[in-house]
């Protein structure tokens, strides 16, 4: 049984929250040597914290874009990625409820890495070494562009005179009504989108292609043509 | 003081948590006629509906897109658009927290329209007829589009075979930590962008113009230069 995990870079985003909920369940660094070295640095860093990390332990990263390779020259190695938007000002029930991508090549890594993940409170699931570009692809946009999304749409509020603000809960009203396409492109009302088209070409010409590509894919989902967008 | 509002329309998904509500303050139709007349019909319906109702009582419509003039004749009146993805499956708690957008003419439609938002549980702010456009189209893309992101993002974790739904902690997650923006365009990582693109090329090549249209977007909105993005 593992009781000795040695958190390296738990003043960063995601080892604050892991290594606290670590100590939350007694598993710290004790006088001996660690037996499972998890970094918890910047993906640039890795290689090198790595190399320079003794051969012995397992060692792991948190890291979802970056491969095992990473690791070398360790062989008990593992990846775990928590997926999740980590603050500094929260704490570990950050990783509860949110799932995590354990990466393994052998069993053995991969019982670890399971046993570490619901240890800090994730779900794991396997995440195949070369499927991390498409996972993290799939991530960054449910995540990055989440922001983005916001931020075009807050523009547009700010160009009506209306408080950005209001969008939140609308936001969050869609995430607790489990994403449920509603609007003017589910019932085919070209001629709302056409007004969009038209106020965000007057208003804000720098998110028209934004909002036409998203129309687009948003008519592929809602079963409908996309060619049927007004352009 | 205004004791009596009907709702037509009750049964659909903004009528039925706005009745639930009014009927939670005593504001229900009494034997006299009403005092404001509520229309949450379908936006296509509204001006039907407004034509076929006797002037005299208040009357208002709760959608974003139309304008007041869809109540013709009827001159007291008023918009009030709660800014919320509503579910049938909920009830009226979808309106706490929630902004609502009073749209008038005169400062007694406005006082009217702010009473009834309030009295709804809504926060009221005010909207201009002619800032409709801006304002919904802004609102559609904060919450139809986050479905449709959502998708694309949905769509990737299938293909690196990881569960789409652990997805929706992560969610959730950066609504929780006020949607900073964070991931490798932040930092400027274009080589991860790239890896991101060549595998959305290779397996979801429709995706392929949504991702660079937002991965421009988010390089402004980080501050950096869009040209940067890998082509």
């Amino acid at each position: 049984m593992i009781e000795n995990v040695h958190v390296i870079g738990a003043r960063g985003r995601v080892g604050r929250a892991v290594s606290a909920r670590l100590a939350e369940r007694g598993l710290v660094p004790s006088g001996q040597g660690p037996e499972v070295v998890l970094l918890c640095v910047p993906d640039r860093a890795i290689a090198e914290v790595a190399a320079e990390t003794p051969v012995g332990p397992w060692i792991a990263h948190v890291s979802g874009a970056t491969p095992l390779a990473a690791l070398d020259p360790h062989v008990r190695r593992f990846g775990l990625h928590p997926l999740q938007s980590f603050s500094k000002a929260l704490g570990p029930e950050q990783l509860d409820g949110a799932w995590g991508a354990v990466t393994a090549e052998t069993e053995e890594a991969r019982g670890v890495g399971r046993w570490l993940a619901e240890t800090v409170g994730l779900r794991p699931f396997d995440l195949d070494d070369d499927a991390r570009a498409a996972y993290h692809a799939g991530a960054s946009i449910a995540s990055n562009y989440l922001v983005t999304l916001r931020a075009a749409a807050r523009s547009l509020l700010e160009a009506a005179g209306a408080p950005p603000e209001a969008l939140d809960p609308l936001i969050q009203g869609v995430v607790d009504t489990d994403f449920e396409l509603t609007g003017p492109i589910a019932r085919g009302d070209w001629e709302t989108v056409g007004r969009h088209l038209a106020v965000i070409r007057a208003e804000r010409p720098e998110l028209e292609e934004l909002y036409l590509v998203l129309a687009a894919t948003t008519a592929r989902i809602a079963g409908r043509d996309p060619a049927e967008v007004p352009a």
